[in-house]
């Protein structure tokens, strides 16, 4: 059903990247690890030159405007963008439109045009576009370092390769969905016997058409403007919908490569590049809410906080995709190696600085302390592994793993929390960055907050911010956990445990509040990371998101089976 | 990924019943004609004495209390069940609660029971317990005859054959989804290399839970009290959901014969049978917002008006699945057989009194006629066709096409239409039932509407009311058919077309409402009728409702995937 080889091959962009496609639909249904592009920066992979060239391409577009994209505009954005790690603007313009809804105008005027192109086309385009970024990941690496404060490293992967792998992740569980049913079928029913006693039937000649739904407005997030909005945009377009693009208006430019990329593959082989439009805007006339508001966007994907994520949800004769905040929480039972554990937990808490939707907040750890092979640890020397490991790690790699604090209102929530009451068992401190001597960051702060300060702990607190919760036991921990996952939302919860009954406890608990759960996570995997053809970030079952990258209902309700019925 | 045969058998239920569920997932795949239950009431099929029986156990069941549910109860609800053929009240009366939350107290708490059985034991049970049905459909069909009007054979097909046929579609969609992914795997990510040079993995051990999303309400409607009912029963038990099924309160019996047999299979097989209760209501005081509202309902699935359904849609945190009112619409544009096409459309207005959701509404006909192979035929004399073709279906066979009106308020509006200032062209009448000498019914009446009657034709007229709206050419019944396919929702469009341009037209154009096509129907054949296995019952993409019977999203909203990743 999913065999790309059963269709024929019209095009020269479907022949040239089937076998991608093959590749990917095999990954998702086997869910072992796959990856399309490397995640290493390797010179044998993307070429010697490309980190050079794709550095000076980033160095000569700062300061002018953006240029490569193939839309019309009535006038040039100045936009807001701002290196965290600088403090100084990119100054870069971009095409814009006075009036909003002029986007939507062209989508919909665009709508017929593509939903009449045929799969194959739409997934040659696409996949060929994704080959288009992959040449320009280490461009989109600096564009992103610089707007989102990521790490360099973590820059090329998010927006790199995972966010490309999410993408055709996206473009084979859609091609697969289209390809679910028969377009045709002939279907002939007995309808009893006529009067010499032969067999009679009715015939009709079916058909079903795979309708898309509507214009596509999909809303990216300051952090991760790219990994958080492709799997949107390639969903969207593979299924026939034309694609408004509405990045976070400190992080554009990233986007704006992969927008870029899009319409030019879209050009060269004959269709408008406006099927897909950069909407750009200020953070003083944001444009969102006119654009999702308009009764010709149907489709509305989005990443961001939770107060205009549920306004998105609630409106009416729309198909909203959100992830929205959410508390992570970190239940502690038993392990079987204190400080591996504990440089795992730190890393995890210090990775970009918290910024990171899947990044734990609360750490639940039992008052009578956690066991070990060396015997119970008392809670006061588990708090005390930990801190210790975070500042181990934040000498010995503080900066590289911190990055940059996107948002001035991140710091100074981090640095506001000291002062919260709350007993402070690690202050958050400025970390110097040799490479960049302006870099905004701190370090990670860890709090006490007692079980029943339940408005603390039930407050998401995004970025280098972490709470620990002391409990009568580990059942106390995992009740709290579910019950802020269900109540608040959450993407992530991970434990350390080395007892199997209690290991299937927690997991069966955290199930039902919709939550991924990682176990035992040491050396170079955390928590914080999903994985592309495999883990369903998000699972849409609780508050932090109604949408999975990428189940089958993120491309499914982009599109309706419609069935044409002809008695010959 | 959906071969029944690749899982080993465990239980009995599932062997015997394992043929059946992969003869349904081949037919769902190949969407071709497929019935597991003959809908011909054949005495060679279903038994000789079945029909007796039937009849039998309905007259004895007809003013006791009913007493094969499995469930416990506070005390007994009698019921508001009125005969349209005799109106004569049925005096059944049913175990009931008081409280209505404390069927939702009951379902939540048999939630972990259910969900932690597997997939075969509930294929198994629940495809044991259609057949069980099976063996009742003659009683079914009375029970449904004497609350809905349906006529007998109609009664006998929709809530047996047909009604079993799509429950066993949505066990056979929601078994392919939850085989989709694989319940474990090994996932072995390339790690770099380590000093020796040698390369380093890291593993993860991988599960993905398929857990179910909570308490399921099914809230059923007076007209079609099963089929429109199992789906939802079905849908949401197989993904591991206990179901409250809160029928309309004029329409119980048929419904509890099918709870009933499902409890006493869940019973015999070890279970509670409460993971299924009817909770039954009077309209006087009615229990379907107080169980809606309840924050322990995570999945509902209503039939029944727009205003309700609206309301449930906009429930936050709840995953609400809706078939509510729609106005479909019929274009003419041309026919081989004039004869033909007349007899065809006046039984679709008078099947069932114009009952049906699939039912046209509004008749679109061009002002300067249709074309047949005799030539054009004026628009008056395309109008005296139509009328003469449901006066002729009347006298011949109009009791039993009719059926009886259901609802007194459809029999008064039908009457007050007729003095509403529209043309009537043809007036309703009372018509003799031999065999019911108190049947409510009344043949269809066919007003002329002009197309700027926005408020006419924009408003469904629920029975046999049918609108001729007069345009001026087929283009524009189109625009009109498909605006109010937009607005105001549509399951069905029909039309007859000689012209293979006009048809891909109409059905490019009404595809883009999200409404099924029907072209051409004549003899047996009817656009009122879907077909499982095959034909998508609602589309889910226009306001007639959110949700289609059965495609994928009908059974993957209920339950989600959630990954546990172990390191090991």
């Amino acid at each position: 059903m999913s065999q790309t080889t059963a269709v024929g091959t019209t095009n020269d962009l479907f022949s040239k990247h089937s076998a991608t496609l093959q590749a990917a639909l095999d990954a998702i249904a086997a869910r072992t690890f796959y990856a399309r592009w490397p995640e290493a920066p390797s010179p044998k992979v993307y070429g010697e030159n490309a980190q050079a060239e794709g550095l000076a391409r980033f160095d000569s577009q700062v300061g002018q405007p953006y240029s490569g994209l193939l839309q019309g505009s009535d006038g040039s954005m100045a936009c807001k963008e701002v290196s965290p790690y600088t403090g100084q603007p990119l100054n870069i313009s971009y095409p814009s439109r006075k009036n909003p809804s002029e986007y939507v105008h062209i989508a919909d005027s665009l709508r017929t045009e593509w939903r009449k192109s045929d799969l194959q086309t739409r997934a040659g385009i696409l996949i060929e576009s994704l080959e288009r970024v992959a040449a320009r990941f280490f461009e989109l690496a600096s564009a992103t370092q610089h707007t989102t404060g990521q790490s360099w490293i973590m820059s090329f992967q998010a927006s790199g390769p995972h966010s490309n792998d999410r993408a055709l992740e996206t473009v084979a569980m859609a091609w697969q969905e289209l390809n679910r049913f028969p377009e045709k079928a002939e279907w002939v029913k007995p309808s009893g016997k006529d009067k010499e006693g032969n067999m009679r039937y009715t015939t009709l000649h079916k058909q079903w058409r795979k309708e898309p739904i509507g214009v596509s407005l999909c809303i990216g997030c300051s952090t991760f403007p790219v990994w958080n909005t492709t799997p949107a945009i390639y969903g969207s377009l593979m299924t026939g919908n034309p694609v408004i693009v509405k990045p976070h208006p400190t992080a554009i430019y990233p986007i704006a490569l992969v927008v870029e990329e899009i319409q030019k593959t879209l050009k060269e082989n004959g269709f408008s590049p406006e099927i897909v439009q950069l909407a750009t805007d200020t953070p003083e006339a944001p444009i969102a809410k006119i654009l999702a508001d308009d009764a010709r966007v149907k489709l509305i994907d989005y990443t961001g906080g939770s107060a205009f994520g549920d306004y998105l949800e609630a409106l009416s004769g729309k198909r909203v995709f959100t992830e929205k905040a959410g508390i992570n929480s970190v239940v502690l039972h038993s392990t079987k190696n204190m400080k591996a554990m504990m440089g795992n937990i730190a890393f995890s808490l210090s990775l970009y600085s918290g910024q990171m939707c899947t990044c734990p907040q609360n750490i639940f750890i039992p008052k009578g302390g956690i066991g070990t092979p060396e015997g119970m640890v008392s809670y006061e020397d588990t708090i005390a592994a930990l801190t210790f490991a975070i500042k181990d790690l934040m000498e010995k790699a503080g900066a590289g793993v911190l990055g940059a604090i996107q948002n001035p209102a991140t710091y100074d929530r981090t640095r506001q929390v000291q002062d919260s009451g709350l007993k402070v068992l690690l202050p958050a401190q400025e970390i110097s960055n040799p490479e960049f001597p302006q870099a905004r960051n701190l370090t990670p702060t860890v709090l006490e907050v007692p079980a029943d300060r339940r408005d603390a702990i039930g407050k998401e607190m995004f970025g280098p911010i972490t709470y620990v919760v002391p409990v009568e036991d580990y059942q106390e921990g995992i009740a709290l956990a579910r019950n802020l996952a269900t109540e608040h939302g959450a993407i992530t919860f991970s434990a350390w445990c080395t007892d199997a009954a209690a290991i299937e406890y927690m997991a069966d608990e955290m199930a039902q509040s919709f939550t991924s759960v990682s176990f035992n996570f040491v050396g170079g995997i955390w928590v914080n990371q999903s994985a592309g053809f495999s883990d369903f970030h998000v699972t849409g079952g609780n508050p932090a998101g109604n949408a999975s990258l990428t189940d089958p209902e993120f491309v499914l309700r982009r599109f309706e089976w419609v069935g044409v019925r002809v008695h010959p």
